[in-house]
């Protein structure tokens, strides 16, 4: 078993969390075997698993150990929506906060040549494919509203045009529930200039 | 692989974690999957091993996948010192912030009786056996200062004396860097009334 003991290297391997500093990593390990050794199995089983079975979708990119992910193949799901999401996460997101009932492409990233990250790294090849067999009938871009973010979007915007396919943006303002006294000036001047009508 | 997609199956599983809600356990599924692969399979290798393999100390029974910890078999530590705390976890702290050299008991627990936790279940007879060879000279009880733990140290300290074995508590009082406002009444009032000699 190697000679540094077994719960040190317990707590270091912990700490491919993220958010799980050495601190947490040590309780975490003592919990788990002094109170429920049968989780810990059962996590280290499906752990096992997910690395080696899970990958992307072919359609979607998103992360699935199928060929294709549960809203690809699910017919129910409208095929003129398509949404524009950076990581699945924030496809989780939108899954669990909204009503959408269309499809999805998962970029996995955001441009960024300085990093050698251009259109073919997030799949957008296939999302000109999509956009190409001329069933989409909105584009929805929710990527973030970084920099990086934007310039995504408008990238995107710009081959959706070519296809003559309707793209929106998500809304962008002050959140819900939000004191104008504690939003940043740039969302308020935004908000402010992209005010409408009641 | 089952109904459940893998996914959703890996977040359910890390919620056996302390203080991993539905929320973190999922960032953590996605962020391994995405960033980490490798070192969520290491993971998943050493839990599985710890749990198979750590069990208690025959001596002080903290945790170790030894028959005997790292510490009972250490020959330069001081056989005459021993320390009592409740849990593995005491024990590491005690380790991380003092200079103790000596040797432990760990309770893996406290005295309730309600509970059916009685002196066997925290190996009080083998602590017993350790005290009755003679070797040990000072006993220190690190309990927490709860009243369960109160009462553990009391009973134990009772133990001892049988022995004639000097038996020490660790100090209660305010914590350092601590404003006597801040602190609790109880805290306060044992502090005062403990106060020493300058």
């Amino acid at each position: 078993m190697g000679e540094t003991p077994l719960l040190d290297r317990l707590v270091e391997a912990l700490r491919c969390l993220p958010g799980v500093g050495p601190k947490s990593a040590q309780r975490m390990a003592l919990q788990v075997l002094e109170r429920d050794r049968e989780g810990a199995l059962r996590l280290a089983e499906v752990l096992k698993a997910a690395v080696e079975h899970i990958g992307h979708c072919q359609c979607c990119r998103t992360l699935t150990e199928h060929p294709l992910c549960r809203i690809c193949v699910d017919m129910h799901r409208d095929r003129h929506l398509l949404c524009v999401v950076e990581t699945p996460a924030d496809q989780m997101a939108i899954e669990q906060a909204t009503g959408f009932r269309g499809q999805y492409h998962v970029l996995l990233g955001q441009l960024s040549p300085l990093d050698g990250i251009g259109p073919e790294e997030l799949g957008l090849d296939r999302l000109e494919a999509r956009l190409a067999e001329g069933e989409i009938q909105e584009l929805i871009l929710a990527t973030g509203t970084t920099v990086e973010g934007e310039v995504t979007a408008h990238y995107i915007a710009d081959m959706a045009r070519g296809h003559k396919v309707r793209t929106t943006r998500i809304a962008q303002g002050i959140p819900l529930g939000g004191e104008l006294d504690y939003v940043d000036r740039g969302t308020l001047s935004h908000a402010f200039s992209g005010r409408r009508d009641l």
